[in-house]
């Protein structure tokens, strides 16, 4: 009997332990639903206009134990054990609140945004944290409901009983109700340069192998993972988003798939050791963000990432400024000349061409001119894990670093730094001090920088706690010296240019520079996935998509029309745009190199007239501070024919519109001479007189697209 | 018929392979056999006046293959298999040379040393390297032979089939004759700090675990695991010592014994992934070395490994100087103070504090002052792993940097500077130009630098490839600043000091700031291991043994007379010299203080009067440029009654000596109130004046000793 009303009190001491926290968003179509199960599990689940989204998904993770035991072999504490933070959780309370806040960026799409939600924040305690009685352990799951989506992190306040930890894995599940159709692409803890695909859940493991090509440093996360930003979407429509914001002093998320509970898990990226964090209480997790809205657009628009980082943290940013600009650049990525002065192909960084460049781009009105391989290192660089490989500061022979800056200088532009690291992060953070140093000297304010093969420290990945902190140390000692920084091969955005307007754009996904691998449908994905985080320095542009043209031993055919090219410097918003082909090309088409030299950077506003992730997107933006819009659409491998409403413009005002459209004959897809390479060029251009009545039907070739400029 | 006749011919060429080289020392008493097998495995074995002392041992390595086989799961290329290095060679050539020239250091125990060898570099071939047919690789095994001893090493030319690659082993053996006693430490990739033990080589097994006590960092390399320098005796009396020479990036090789062939085996220290070296041919691996002598007194006495070292690599050694010290240290070491500014003990490096200090040691004539715990960083620095932990230039509110600095210089002295590095070694490097700035700035000119706990980079060693290159990069960028470095925590010097003159002292060992835990041989045994590399910041002349007089709270008590302390500063030559003790311990003993105000830091020549591993040394040392002459000599746990013979001392001239002995009742071991704490520092001195033909009875009390100074 004494046994049974042990057990009877056990059971209603788990029953009294259950808890459930419901949050609305604040146009009320959004509700999470927080529980603490008996066990002490703490979790979430979703739903949108009652209509279920997330499952009910555990949260927590698992920790570093202590040291146990000691290895017969090496007299080592080696068995460290783990600890649940997954469950044995009691509720310690719960606090509500609301926000609603508008703030301006330095840049972006927009000149005002509203931060708008709910929040509920719920502290729980592990109760003898490590087996220490009475030793209680603090943990904090808040959650900001707004009415486009879900964020949640974890907050490990400063407490007695827990300072530094290490994390063995997060436990963070989002249970899918279905086998929606996603847009992925492969895990990844070195690189994101992979095309997407389209497929529904149940066919990621199938299709993930066939995705995959060689890179210069990669390490396939698992058979069934995926990088977020995630997009997917319902069989009844509903599009959700799963991505992270405000990655900081943490390691990336990936996202391994349960195909039998249709749920993805919370992959952290490992570092050399194989612990997954280190962190020191007081610290949080970046935000776990679940975006549902029920039409495309709204992912578009959505500024949900931004919203959950923290406020610009830079006092002075009147040195931060959108950049256009050209790049001694293609013609190494066409194998036309080399990064490495004496090179049997010629250095690309010479002074004479560089001067030409220079010319050119500034005779367009251009407002920089990155120069690569203009620094000692080049010669030796490449995949071999080279630790003492660039200092950062020793120009080449054949680069004249100061005439050349002062000849760009005079004639209105300046130079744009490229920092390649060779992924020697080691190396190039010995030589930081000296390289911005450097910098500064000869007036460079913006650099491109580069992390190309695998990481040193050895072992270290990419996309690692260690690389996170890289690239934030980066952006912060960037930031004393007012230097722009647009990362490559870097990790994907979380919203940081928020807080640090100086990353002012990030590679992080597979660019213009892929040429003829780039599927026709990667433009009509990436600002629904890439983009979400932040700009992205995709270098657009190209006017040669038949790579032969540029360099006879090239099979390189790019499958694009040119007028797509132009789409996507509005469908791609970024305070950075290059004009990423040569001069030579641009002079082949002065009418259409006009769209580039007069496309803003910066806008007021942004109209999202019409999305489908891997199909189509048109977007219209107003550029800030001025009259002037510019309507962007791409298309995948389909042509289409779309209806572009001007009403986003002033009602009664009349507008110049100038159109840059497909030609009838045109083809972006078009892979052989016969039908690629002329049809991709293919055009027309004409005004008209609009207002915000104008309807206008516009064509779009087989992965073609159309722009337009109003005034 | 024909089956049997291939054979043939395939033994033929296997016997036509086979080939052997023999090396005689310049005195014809050392013997090197080079053989290469008929398999094609390179191998050596040495002998002494007919006697062998190296059996037949292979050399060779294990690379890493290419890249083989793509992982089912992660589609990588996973598997990159191995090449054996270790056989499969061809003769090429052997090419002979004799060496013969004296070299002066800048500093160190004789003022002129000879570098006399005979050398053979047999060139071999790898045919179809990595399985490419006619893309053969060459080796360069180059042995040099001294009278006491040899040194190999690999070499890998600059040459078409090979430039970089990754070792996954070096195979080289040292087989021994017999079951030899041996002087060792166990092996271990992050710590040296451990006691000597002395056993048979069948007994390292055994009694390894038992020598084995926790540090902030360590990781044992195995169960039959040592560190060189390993001293060791054969039973007809030769003394045998493994050691590596010119440690460059190369991880440190440990040597793993198999008890059942009497024989060690390389075991380089692994990086963060496995690998244990990245190269780049050209390259050559460091120096291996076997010194043979008969008489113990002639290892102490050998220069190969200075020898085998690359000549002064600087063109200006005008600034570096030997450096006599006092400490900000050792009330932190005993717990009467904290590093750390706030702490509940008070901080040491207060600017009153460093003031007394300053005044004292300029007072008794030192060079310098080390101060401990100066900067930020000590409030939380210990044992987390992190990160940014130290800057290396913001002093605690307290420690008035330019004051105490203007105070030291009015004064005659110098302050030395600290950089705790916590071992987060990317730290460091990121702040070290800053760091040395500062140091310039302020007039240090002497850094110690420490790397307590575990490496950041995450999973590297602190005797890895990587370390390896950190502690030479702080080397030679010290060297650019005129800074002189003592590094502690770093890797056993392995006479980089030749190379590098500023490298003016390591910790690598126990040294006195363990206090009781340093056995009575321990100093008995140094000379022999550790110091065959370079100097030791042993920190010597501690004057009270019994830690309870400065700590109630401690439990320590030193096994050590006072005289045995004095006797260290001759015993183990170093151009930097602590006085490790406080003022007030010093003040106790103005006579004894007197002889560690005297002794030199600099020598013209050293004699070793008497010398067994693990029993005692009597060393004499006469200082450079002066007719003054030194001598120490230290005993273990047992007292000893040895006879002093003054006949290195010019014959005909007469010397004043101060003879510095313990006092019969002295007795350095006992550990009780009653016996140990008064009989440490039970000492006589007198005075008499000596020839070149007094003969001295000097008493030794168990872990005693004794020090002469003679004028």
């Amino acid at each position: 009997m004494k046994y049974i009303l042990t057990l009877f009190m056990m059971a209603l001491a788990l029953v009294a332990n259950a808890r459930t926290e419901t949050l609305k968003s604040p146009d009320g179509n959004l509700e999470m639903t927080f529980s603490l199960s008996e066990e002490g599990t703490p979790g979430y689940a979703l739903s949108y206009s009652g209509r279920e989204v997330i499952k009910p998904s555990p949260l927590g993770y698992t920790f570093r134990g202590d040291a146990s035991a000691k290895d017969p072999k090496t007299y080592m504490h080696v068995s460290y054990g783990t600890v649940d933070m997954g469950s044995g959780f009691v509720f310690v309370d719960a606090v509500r609140s609301e926000f609603d806040q508008t703030w301006e960026p330095v840049w972006g799409e927009e000149s005002h945004i509203r931060n708008h939600y709910n929040e509920l924040a719920v502290t729980l305690a592990k109760k003898d944290f490590k087996g220490k009685v009475g030793k209680d352990v603090q943990m904090v799951l808040r959650f900001r409901l707004y009415d486009d989506g879900l964020g949640f992190r974890y907050e490990f306040p400063a407490q007695d009983n827990l300072k530094y930890f290490i994390v063995m894995d997060e436990l963070t599940q989002f249970r899918m109700t279905g086998d929606h159709t996603a847009w992925w692409i492969a895990g990844d803890y070195d690189t994101q340069e992979y095309n997407y695909a389209q497929t529904r859940l149940s066919e990621i493991r199938g299709t993930l192998p066939k995705m995959i090509f060689n890179n210069a440093s990669q390490h396939i996360a698992g058979p069934t993972s995926v990088q977020t930003s995630l997009q997917m979407k319902t069989d009844d429509g509903l599009y959700i988003n799963i991505h992270e914001a405000a990655l900081v002093n943490y390691p990336v998320m990936t996202l391994t798939l349960n195909e039998e509970e249709q749920s993805f898990k919370a992959d952290l990226t490992p570092d050399a050791t194989g612990y997954r964090g280190r962190l020191c209480a007081p610290c949080t997790s970046p935000w776990r963000t679940v975006m549902v809205v029920d039409d495309a657009r709204k992912i578009l628009a959505s500024r949900l990432i931004l919203n959950l980082n923290e406020p610009c943290a830079l006092e002075d940013v009147s040195w931060i400024r959108p950049v256009k600009f050209m790049g001694v650049w293609w013609e190494m990525i066409t194998g036309l000349r080399s990064w490495a002065y004496g090179s049997r192909l010629g250095h690309g960084a010479n002074t004479e061409n560089v001067k030409a460049y220079i010319d050119f781009a500034a005779e367009h009105g251009f407002d920089a001119l990155l120069v690569e391989g203009w620094n000692e290192g080049w010669r030796d660089w490449f995949g071999n894990q080279k630790d003492e490989v660039f200092d950062f500061v020793t120009p080449f022979p054949d680069f004249d670093l100061q005439g050349l800056n002062e000849y760009a200088h005079a004639k209105g532009i300046r130079l744009m730094m490229h920092h390649e690291t060779s992924s020697s992060v080691v190396n190039y953070e010995r030589h930081l001090d000296e390289a911005f140093s450097l910098m500064k000297k000869y007036g460079y304010d913006a650099v491109k920088t580069g992390y190309v093969g695998d990481i040193i420290p050895y072992g270290e990945y990419h996309y690692g706690q260690f690389m996170i902190n890289h690239y934030n140390r980066v952006l912060k000692k960037a930031a004393e010296y007012k230097i722009m920084v647009n990362g490559h091969e870097a990790v994907r955005p979380t919203g940081l240019c928020r807080t640090y307007p100086n990353l002012v754009g990030n590679e992080s996904a597979m660019g213009m520079e892929f040429r003829g691998r780039v599927l026709p449908h990667h433009v009509t994905i990436l600002p629904f996935t890439r983009l979400q985080g932040g700009p992205m320095d995709f270098t657009p542009g190209i006017f040669e998509m038949d790579m032969r043209k540029n360099n006879p031993n090239s099979t390189q055919q790019i499958h694009s029309t040119l007028c797509k090219q132009l789409a996507l410097y509005v469908t791609q918003a970024s305070p950075i745009q290059m004009a990423g082909d040569m001069p030579k090309n641009y002079e082949k088409h002065p009418e259409a190199f006009r769209f580039i030299k007069d496309v803003a950077l910066d806008w007021d506003k942004s109209v999202y007239l019409a999305a489908e992730p891997g199909d189509y997107i048109i977007t219209a933006r107003k550029a800030k501070g001025s009259d002037e819009w510019f309507v962007g659409g791409v298309t995948d491998e389909n042509a289409r024919e779309m209806t572009v409403s001007f009403d986003f413009l002033e009602p009664g005002r009349k507008y110049m519109a100038r159109i840059y459209a497909d030609a009838k004959d045109a083809d972006g897809v078009g892979n052989t001479p016969e039908t690629g390479s002329e049809s991709c060029a293919k055009y027309e251009i004409k005004e008209m007189k609009v207002t915000s009545k104008t309807r206008l039907k516009v064509k779009m070739a087989p992965s073609g697209g159309f722009a337009i400029s109003i005034k």
